[in-house]
């Protein structure tokens, strides 16, 4: 008997499962909460955090170790002798700066009280001035890379992070001998060697056709910039599946595993889920949908296609170009909605029916026809990621009378969504990279059938959905299982440890008839308000924004801790 | 001492106002409720009603007579000798068929499950397939009273309604001797006299230049229709604050006034409204603001404005003419959102700060610099009425964020109808009818200051209020003092007896900065959405309306009694 644990690494907790690496049998899965969670207001000591931060303290990381690995072992009654690997996934770009040891300079007590010496999350949001340099200069020079972004650099993303921190605590940056991703620091941390993936450095630190942005690059954004990947960085990527090591004795009396036991390198969470549904063959989209959704796909070629994260050779499958697109909301939208915009009567209603006010008010919108509700909505409440790439954009909805209600608008919320992935899946076939199939993973498609036969329907195609509740995870465990020499390649071990459920949504011709009708509108709308500059008359989102910026500008900031979305990937 | 007595008949009930004729201080006021209400489901001896119907019980009328006069005379301890006048207001058009004397069809036995032999009341909305051709064979013909009603009659007046009746009831039109407003009908009953004022016959009837429309055109419409004046209606009109005769003895008992009394002819409620505000001199623009708006205001000349809903010789003040426009929906917005899209939290705050839900959302709202919600809506939940005319069109938002809440989107709607009401005073400026002042009335102002002070630093105006909480019934008074001969005409009347209060809403200028640039925004959608076609891009409110009503057709009717709305004036 032989098994693998994948480390699932969220945003608020992490998660271990204990996986059959004969048939991908999920045998015990333990999930451990970070206790600092996001730290967005004040450092743990109480140094108050100015707006758009969002840190973790890597204590939490190592807790996770700590509790849940040992928790599934005890859970399952495996030895430790039968774990022949471990795997790790992360949000991304989630990253640190740390001595050459790996020590986080958040560790030492001198810059303890210091907001730049800790991790920033993914979803710290307070390098846009930065990113904004990024792209600027990166068009004025004309860099090669930047295309293979849909033509921009994210806030989140490494070298805008990092940029920051030289910027705004130079001694901090001066300091740090290693600038990395968390993912990879917590292999180094399991295995005492330092490594690089090939994931993250793609999609999150611009790393194309074998090398980083030039120095000539690095140095146009600050000169003490220009070195800051021969000095605190590392040309050495490994492919995923690949070995980083084997568990360090320290690493062994945390988890309970075996000294050696071998550690896979880091992967990302969405990216990791694809060959979790048994495939990692051209051509299958894998949506990987949440709080906000992530698609993700291989090809054999690489093709600039607008808008989309990233291509990234090796980025999901060696060997491979594996593409990333989004959505910056989707389960957030409908959180937003039910938590904000929904009268009582319904949570009553609901209640009365013995169910959760989603699923109540899915199923009333789910009477309804396509058009039915009058409704059309533009699903860029967080802004739009793909195929507009766009944070200044925002959420619209049309058609509205005395007689529209919450069942209605939820619905319309759904479907823009449907539109807006039809559009992703468009761009991806027109640019030259085939989609020819489409399957559903993380948490939504479960929770919401009428959302899955709306995406079946909108885009004309049938969705089969992943097997697995815990898509991240089984996808590390599977990349144990490569790492460890159980399988060649992770297509061997997608086909043997991955898989389908077998709920497959088949569209409806006559629904899929109306929504062709109304994808036309949608798109005259997404053309209009996103494609318009904020001096075009179609620009109302933008100049709604810089208004709306102004007054915030002059007025205290909002206080809710919901003002702060965003996504992984 | 000398008195008068207004009667204001809405949509549920009937209110008598006892007045000083001296300065017009109220003495008195009763209402009564209608015992039938609207009757849109089903007659009351069962007679299920289609779609869209509604309907009145003339006895109804009359009970307001018997309880609501009874009530303030009571109160007051005025004599029945005080009581110099009494004048009437009433929705409109509200239409039925009657016998020679007045009887109304649907009291004859043989009639009374026979829905067309009913009141037909403002708000019936079946007859827009005979509005569509009236509007459709008036513009072939070239008729020159169309422009009077920004082109467009409404399926709410008078011959959209007869011809339903002619069409769908033969034998019912063929029984009518008379086809009268229920206003004239009223005062027919107060008299034993049958007039026809001048105000519904020009703004509902279409009475322009001296005449009704020509033989030609109804026979265009209907051969049997060609006669419907001279054989239904009558062509001799009385203008406003003129005596339709004394009070019959029936009357007398029914009201315990004096046989002989002085009544007026009848007048519409928004357009009575204009004198109670003390003035009515050419320039002020009166705002009726309730459920919907109307907007009346006279003018010493003729022009053609776009939208309108009608300009009338003598309609509002004899001798000029009265000009109306008006939204379809305004507090019913406000009441559709407060209602069918606050989520209980906001319920719960305000039941804690002892407030009700409206103002408290007004006060959040009320502490947000424009702009600062990110937000701009088209308030067209119930269509357009001015200056687009357009039933088929819809409400929009666009900004809305993850971090929108109902205080934003409350304002939000709030501004959309200022703007809406700024475009409405621009297109009557622009098309030569002055607009010196504004003066809110109505049930809206006294309930929310914000929506005043949003109102004036959107038009950039200083808004005056009216006085009275009950302009409709005072200025029903005011008409009874000029029929009684205690002033000449009405502006004396007004000057005595009309006023404003001691607010006044000034425009902030750096409010009105800010929204002058919304505005911009505000008109650039209202002419993309509001002026295409549903064959044009912009044209999506339509298309989503015809998708809707198409599923609709297809589906169970909504049983909400919500999904009827409209508005008098």
């Amino acid at each position: 008997m032989a098994y693998t644990i994948g480390i699932d690494y969220g945003t608020e907790s992490g998660r271990a499962l204990l996986v059959d690496v004969k048939d991908g049998s999920e045998i015990a899965t333990a999930v451990h909460p970070y206790s600092d969670g996001v730290i967005d207001r004040a450092l743990p000591d109480g140094t108050p955090l100015p707006n758009d931060w969002a840190l973790q303290n890597p204590d939490d990381y190592i807790d996770v170790l700590k509790h849940a690995v040992p928790a599934v072992l005890k859970e399952s009654g495996v030895s430790a002798d039968e774990i022949v690997g471990v795997g790790i996934d992360f949000t991304a770009c989630t990253m640190l700066p740390t001595l050459a040891d790996g020590t986080p300079l958040c560790r030492l007590p001198e810059l303890r009280n210091e907001p730049h010496a800790w991790i920033k999350l993914w979803k710290h949001h307070a390098a846009q001035p930065q990113a904004d340099r990024i792209n600027e200069i990166a068009r004025q020079l004309g860099e090669s890379w930047l295309p293979r972004y849909g033509g921009k650099i994210s806030s989140e993303w490494f070298f805008s992070k990092a940029l920051q921190i030289l910027e705004e605590a130079p001694e901090v940056y001066a300091r740090a001998d290693r600038l990395i991703e968390a993912a990879d620091w917590l292999v180094w941390q399991l295995t005492g060697v330092e490594t690089r993936n090939a994931c993250t450095a793609g999609y999150k630190a611009i790393y194309q056709d074998g090398t980083f942005p030039s120095r000539e690059y690095f140095s146009a954004l600050h000169p003490d910039f220009a070195d800051v990947v021969d000095t605190k960085m590392s040309r050495h990527l490994l492919p995923l599946g690949s070995s980083a090591g084997g568990l360090s004795d320290e690493a062994a009396r945390w988890t309970g595993l075996n000294p050696g036991t071998p550690v896979a390198v880091a992967n990302v969470d969405a990216h990791v889920t694809l060959p979790a549904t048994g495939t990692v063959a051209p051509g299958t989209l894998v949506m990987i949908m949440g709080t906000s959704t992530c698609d993700v796909l291989v090809a054999d070629t690489v093709h600039d296609v607008e808008g989309m994260c990233g291509v990234v050779d090796g980025g999901i499958v060696p060997g491979s170009y594996g593409y990333e697109a989004g959505q910056s909301a989707v389960g957030d939208i409908f959180a937003w909605f039910v938590k904000h915009n929904v009268p009582a009567e319904y949570a009553e209603r609901a209640a009365e029916a013995g169910t959760d006010l989603h699923s109540f008010l899915a199923d009333e919108a789910a009477a309804q026809k396509p058009g039915e509700h009058g409704l059309l909505a533009l699903d860029w409440m967080n802004g739009n990621r793909s195929v507009l790439v766009d944070a200044d954009l925002s959420g619209l909805i049309v058609g509205v009378t005395l007689s529209t209600r919450a069942p209605d608008i939820y619905r319309a919320l759904l479907e823009a969504t449907a539109y807006s992935k039809r559009l992703i899946v468009e761009t991806f076939e027109r640019s030259g990279v085939p989609v020819e199939r489409i399957i559903a993973a993380g948490g939504l498609p479960a929770k919401n059938p009428l959302m899955m036969q709306i995406y079946a329907d909108v885009l004309e195609r049938e969705i089969a959905v992943i097997r697995s509740d815990q898509g991240p995870a089984l996808g590390s465990a599977m990349h144990a299982a490569v790492a460890a020499g159980v399988y060649s390649d992770i297509g061997e071990a997608a086909a043997a440890m991955g898989g389908l459920s077998d709920v497959v949504y088949q569209p409806l011709p006559e629904n899929s008839e109306l929504y062709t009708q109304l994808y036309a509108d949608y798109l005259y709308l997404h053309d209009l308000f996103g494609r318009s500059t904020a001096d075009e008359p179609g620009g109302v989102m933008k100049r709604l924004r810089k208004l709306r910026l102004a007054a915030a500008a002059k007025t205290e900031p909002k206080t809710s801790d919901e003002t702060e979305v965003g996504v992984t990937g």
